[in-house]
């Protein structure tokens, strides 16, 4: 797996950041706000960056771990909610109507048939059936998948991703749904970032405290397994990592971010599974990062310390822990906004306005 | 000036809380955007909430109080920069296509003639004329307006506000334009409030050390000048306290948040000058206050004592300080997404969502 992803240019950071000053506003008065639409205008290699319409690929998969008891709910929902997602009535697709925003469904591993595949244009809602496996073996007791299995993932995630691209969006997001994700997501957060299941392991979508004790010891089982085969985890590949303590739609994340940094494109995070694939999509190619937005701050612990070691600051912070893209895509007018003041604004010596500060 | 406004009422709270809680996700999922979905639920009197088009009403007036040597900018700013949002170059025109709103600005008291009358249509962007006066008194030495002129600019705020709601607004915000207004916001913060002079003068777009000084000596002189002729400032006839320390679009920000209730729609505050006339607003009609939602929450440091007052928690921290009502309309989409969660989303039962966490 190769991937030609240039790094962004810092030539064009500070000519965007020069430009960003000459504007009818007083130097940092639009804070956050200039530093994204540097950046957009930086990705864009233009001062005119221009943001159309968005998409969300929302990777799904199950977890062979919720054999052991760390989610609130039942593995059936993932398949529930698919079908949810096809038929427009989750919060996602509320989200991307506001937000101008594609949702691209990826089934890369659930373990029921929810949905006849639509051949990836069902109206609205696209779909796109790509199970690598159905669910993922049991990391307390066993490797997630197999390499093989770990590569054909990412790759589901990054066809996904190329064709919203070709589909027209001009901003990417990646989605989680999987019961039991939050469990993989922390282990292979504290992996990637040689953390302590203790830093990275929280509530998911609301367990009680005897699941939590138990969510804590299988995340420190998983993680023990995985160093044993593979040493020390921060330095081992990270597709391998991957394989070990999974899941499916992590590494299909991951494969939307390589695909969208690849393209060009402004990419957009949203919670903590979600973050975990872009977390390996930066170690199997460093310069991702440099097309990453944080669009919230999830609730979940393990969050704060993901956008910690990638240098994000999330966009919105509205204690959300929901999943499905829904925090990235809501950010989408955000960053909209932020383009919009680099290409639309007048300068002051456009708008007639004094520019300088009173002596 | 008698206003009829009907508190909130808690039977639609709880009634559009309990429907919240049937909808596919796990409880409390979408955070702060639950209880912005509920509190549109019970504004609108409906579980399916709609917003459609928005509109922000910039109020612009000048300030005598610059004599004083309180601003980074000199005075003529106002007038550019009216002409400026009529011309659709500013940060809040950018915001304003971004999230669907109408942009209409008015000229309450600007000191100059900067634009000629459109008569209410001009494109995009829309002009009242309505100058009650060309610019304020200097608060350091005498009252801003009289009572009269401070409810004749109340009444230009409403009728601009209505005018915007006649022409489709289903949201509201109001915006600010006034060199020197952080000042007289200032002032008429810590008066409302009871709070000194340090709690709530800031930098506003960039004084130094030496014109902050300055700054707060103004609100201090300010103050005590209001005190020794109105006793209590925190209970005295609010509409005096405005007469004696301003400013004039601060008066319209109030009547554009009286006319949008009495309206019974959503309504959005910006930063510290627009939420002093919020404050403005609630304390001569306390029903005001179910209607206001915090757009973002400024860096302005006595903006937080007013949301603080308000007990509004901001739906953006994106480090503005720029005013015109950028952070508000910036927040539009978002109480969208807020409105649409409830409108758009499937409940467990009509989605065939296993909807009891496990046993």
């Amino acid at each position: 797996m190769t991937f030609r992803i240039p790094p962004v240019s810092q030539e064009w950071l500070s000519k965007a950041s020069a430009y960003q000053n000459t504007l009818t506003k007083p130097p940092g008065s639009l804070g956050f706000l200039e530093e994204i639409g540097v950046r957009l205008a930086a990705i864009g290699q233009t001062l005119q960056p221009s943001l159309g319409k968005g998409a969300v690929v929302v990777c799904a998969a199950d977890h062979g771990v919720t054999a052991e008891d760390v989610s609130a709910y039942p593995s059936e929902v993932t398949a529930q909610m698919l079908l949810n997602f096809v038929l427009g009535g989750a919060a996602i697709n509320q989200m991307a109507g506001v937000s101008d925003a594609d949702v691209w469904v990826l089934d890369v591993g659930v373990n029921r048939d929810a949905v006849a595949d639509t051949g990836g244009k069902a109206g609205p809602w696209f779909l796109h059936t790509r199970k690598v496996r159905w669910g993922t073996g049991n990391i307390a007791q066993q490797p997630a998948m197999t390499r093989a299995e770990a590569e054909e993932a990412i790759q589901a995630g990054i066809d996904a991703a190329r064709r919203a691209i070709q589909e027209g969006a001009t901003l990417l997001a990646a989605g989680d749904m999987g019961i039991g994700n939050t469990t993989a997501a922390a282990a292979l957060t504290a992996a990637l970032l040689g953390l302590e299941a203790r830093d990275v392991t929280g509530r998911g979508t609301g367990v009680d405290d005897q699941q939590y004790q138990k969510k804590l010891e299988v995340v420190r089982t998983a993680l023990a397994r995985a160093q044993a085969r593979l040493g020390d985890l921060r330095i081992a590949d990270p597709v391998e990592v991957l394989a070990e303590l999974g899941g499916l739609e992590i590494a299909a994340i991951a494969g939307v971010f390589l695909a969208g940094a690849e393209a060009g494109l402004p990419l957009v995070t949203d919670g903590f599974p979600v973050t975990a694939g872009a977390l390996l999509a930066c170690q199997i190619q460093p310069a991702v990062r440099d097309y990453l937005f944080a669009g919230h701050r999830s609730v979940e612990p393990g969050h704060t310390r993901q956008l910690g070691a990638l240098g994000l600051r999330p966009i919105l912070e509205l204690d959300l822990r929901l999943g499905e893209g829904t925090g990235a895509v809501l950010s989408f007018p955000i960053l909209r906004a932020a383009a919009r003041v680099m290409a639309g604004m007048a300068t002051f010596s456009q708008a007639g306005v004094s520019p300088t500060l009173k002596p």
